[in-house]
């Protein structure tokens, strides 16, 4: 485990977030499959950092450069390995974070853990910025999905207590086109205020966080395990290992709870010659299997931890309090730039599904 | 994956709710580690079937025959085998279900996978019969780390749309033995409600479903790893293999998605020596890592999809719609017996966690 | 790792020699596989002591007992778990093995290992008895492949320094059916010579090793992964499984060495339309990768260290040399009854690698 | 598995011979390990190219550039990630073959396994140019196992049919240090000879292969788990990863099977109050656990397939035999170059061992 995920994919996660390189491998890919380069650069984009006001002003590229597994725009069957330089190194922004933790971050547990030993600058290997790398696996996923006919797609449904208008779960068809291109919702209106509500808290110093829906259209039925083999385990080890995600729910999930058995049971049907349910309140999973219908998902988000605002903390060394005013720039809200990682992690956990199943013959 | 879990541990899960036995193997384990059998046993009888009003009458014997691993009381280093053998086979019961399944049931997806040959008798390999040997293999994880100082509670939170008050995540030292006896939950008066709850869904043929909130005690600081080999993955992927499991988040989760960071970080403060929170919103967990402070979950239990009223499924040979009443007795709401199941599998989560820790040395 | 097994197959060992009963689960397997159970018992008594002359009088019956995973003679999809019980329990022979262990065996190790706490009768965990179950799975996976046209064959090429000839290494084409039923011999006046050596060591107390080839007909070309996943690696790490097992040659392997490339090389050449080679000594792999040609490899199976013979070993408790005399009987010789563990263990590694592969479409 | 390896560890290779780079990742190390980077780049030296009369004379250096995983000179606990560019990239050397491949090479196995998307240039994923990044991983984890007193040492035991003598297997403490600097034997006489050998196989236009024996002193008595989880399978699993190992043998190996129980079977003893054996024909292992004796293998190196001597091949294009002289310069003999290498899968294996034992506490 740690930073390496999958059954029959091999996907390795490394880098810190100031050392000299972010990157991925990416062992168990079948051969002769064809690379977009173009179309993962327009996916890696949507997660890049300074395209926004509601992002972080730092501007970096995230720019893959391929040493391996893609011969003349195709897949030759050994592991693929990527990485992206990092431009932006080694500030002294961070110098005091090992004595003087951020309250929501993982700087505490790296020292406690590692005992001093860790790379404390900019989160290390614990920053968001490994989710670049994450993109990368996760899009070209999805560029090999959608040759199988699948589609996946994530947009806020709520993000600094704005909640958006209808979901994906309500949708019969969800019409996954429907999404803002500039602001990841359904309905523009909820996406200004959203992105209002973001200004407001940055204008505090503060920051908000959300909640993503994701879903996945033309699935094939019977993708998936048993127990600990379910799509919800898959996705869920793999959602869980993006920073700041806290919650995670499939179809109805939460509210699913309050509801009785004939209310959230999916009555089934037929239409077109294949059995299908009249609703979709199991997010298209039923025994950790595809059932053939979208699945969906929703992701909590918690706000970002690093905020302007005095915070109470702690010298580890003196062993007291200590006020901490954290310098630098960071997000008001990660929730837009985490949507395509949420796809990204979606993808990843779906083609492995797939490549691991068992009767596949 | 599939019925296997585990980083350092390999649990694997076998059998079909009607087959001739059901088991696991636990490989990895320690020797010397002392089994006391009529704890075991005690920890059982909680999620046996048949103890109390709401759940199912059927009387099944939950115990375990242990055919290797365990000398003299003691774990011996060999792999940990125990089997249940089941008394209640091969009914009649559920002959027509490969034709007609059940909507919210896995029958359907089950067919659609393996083609039939799948054993549909009682739900098969699908069973929640099989959260049996789940609570073996964790039952006994449970009772390494309480020679460790780590406890593990769960209680049920919300029943049948009944809410108990409070919960551990607002209590700085969560009280473990506040649970109630009789009915796992903290205050009484709502147990009582939860009950006629269930017995009213029970009266109309229905079913409901809850919440179960999980906490874990005297922790060290420091287990788990970066990414896909955090806590919050860990225990996911193994409660996800739990039927019924539709949601789970850790500390505020999706409540904490709709507050700002500044008030959902966890300031520091020293305590005794030691750095603690002085809440613990986080659920004991940052950047997958355990902080100290107790590990806080909360999941979400979808209502029994088997009721006794009628519903809408399909006749998959005739493939039309086609009305389903099922027969035999089922539980109106399985919360108060996944509670210990809930307990069971986060054990396993955090001893595999604990043993698989790198910078154990 | 430890007594689990597979890449996509997750194999689990269990049980102690003289524990309630020995087992295995097998997760990963398709549903709708038939099983045979009348020729997986033909295959098992092939493995069973009590036999022939050459082996251990003790007569144990090992006949599995399927508790999960095949319904009516098919794979049902889910794990499949079996056990044999053992009639042959807790002897008082091995009272003092923990104490002074047995030169050659598992007892000293296991004792710095676990420290006391493992089950020293009969060699516990470490039993030669335990490839029973380890011949469950192969027996199965073996039928599976003979669907597909593949097919398994060990014969011993030398015991008690007496060596058959010619060996499948040298034959274009290698009858399978030449081995002898009695004894697994190419050359049935060797197999005479070899059971006299066998007896002659008996009668002096002593016992003697042997080699096995094993020959793999019928293999797709393009099964296996580059690296680790190669077919030496796979067949490698389930081969060395078996105790007494100290060497393991693919092709001309060891006397390869010795070769110059242009005599080791096998040519290619066209033969009824597909690519073949002319000699097979690379054991039909190529780069860890099958070609098409027959899979040959050879285990060198160590003379069996249980001897009536006295031997010098030590008292762990006194810290000083002590003369053991083993007690009980045992075979003289082990590696007639190895040949099936060795087509057992070759069967799965197969099967798995064929379920493993990534460009399976 | 395929480019993957380990069990707590998590080894993995990526690049082809001609890429943009080769390099690995490793996950699961322990933070705060020092690392040496010019005794790393000493080691790496010893495998490079070029570097005598006996290897191809292209000259390339194997200098690995750190991208994440190390901090100051210490383990940071993220994954560590280096990479080593192609400087010698895309010569129009291996143009034809994809449609005539190499007797003795994995260019047919490629090509029908990836269907021509292979990357054919320098053997791709196949060349043994990937053992560059296996000895940056197996570098690191000889130092960190020297500061716990292990060592590990490989000698050439035979090249071009000319074998050493004494051999480590033979001696009760194996002097590490009487291996040749220049040339890896205990016998400079051997060595010369061996050289001679080698010159006129080339001369020859063909080429020699040899044995490799390896030592590793000071394991504490434990490491290894049962059945699959032995020493010999997780080494064997790792070295049949490097291109032209075809045989491993473990102690006394094929030639114990040749001997009687009596002569086999280590006798115990007492030495300085530990338990030791007389002779170590076990190899230091017993039940797949180190003894605390010298664990002793030894590897079976194939001649290297590439000669300059014409050779019969095919056209899969045209379906019909072809004559193929190999252009380009090879190395008449891989053997000296590959004792690092196996020194270096060595040190993985037995880290990972280290690292992955139950009873560590």
């Amino acid at each position: 485990m740690s930073s390496t995920y999958g059954e029959h994919l091999k996907l390795s996660i490394f880098g810190q977030s100031h050392g000299a390189a972010i990157g991925m491998t990416l062992d168990g890919i079948p051969a002769g499959l064809a690379v977009d380069a173009e179309r993962l650069q327009a996916f890696l984009n949507r997660r890049a950092p300074g395209q926004a006001d509601f992002a972080t002003p730092r501007k970096e590229e995230d720019k893959p450069e391929f040493l391996a597994g893609i011969v003349n725009g195709f897949t030759c069957g050994a592991p693929i390995a990527a990485i992206i330089h990092n431009t932006n190194t080694r500030s002294g922004d961070y110098a005091n974070l090992k004595d003087c933790p951020r309250p929501g971050h993982a700087d505490l547990t790296a020292q406690l853990k590692y005992g001093g030993y860790q790379d404390a600058a900019g989160g290390g290997h614990f920053s968001g910025r490994l989710t670049a790398p994450l993109c990368i696996a996760g899009g070209l996923c999805m560029q090999w999905l959608e040759k199988m006919g699948v589609r996946i797609a994530a947009h806020i449904t709520m993000c600094g207590s704005v909640t958006d208008n209808p979901i994906f779960l309500d949708w019969a068809k969800p019409d996954l086109d429907a999404i803002g291109k500039d602001f990841p919702v359904l309905n523009p209106k909820a996406g200004e205020e959203m992105r209002a509500a973001i200004a407001k808290a940055k204008a505090n110093g503060d920051s908000v966080g959300g909640l993503i829906e994701c879903v996945i259209t033309g699935l094939p039925a019977g993708l998936g395990e048993p127990m600990f083999g379910g799509m919800e385990g898959r996705i869920a080890q793999i959602v869980y290992g993006i920073p700041a995600v806290k919650g995670l729910e499939f179809g109805t999930g939460f509210s699913g709870s309050y509801m009785r058995g004939s209310e959230n049971n999916d009555s089934y049907c037929i239409e077109d010659g294949h059995v299908r349910t009249k609703r979709n309140y199991a997010g298209g999973i039923l025994g950790g299997i595809t059932n053939g219908m979208p699945l969906v998902f929703q992701a909590a988000i918690k706000p970002t931890p690093s905020i302007a605002k005095p915070q109470q903390s702690i010298s580890l060394s003196r062993m007291q309090t200590q006020t901490l005013q954290i310098q630098g720039r960071h997000d008001p809200c990660i929730v837009p730039r985490a949507v395509p990682v949420i796809e990204a992690a979606a993808a990843i956990a779906v083609y492995d599904a797939y490549l691991s199943q068992t009767n596949r013959r």
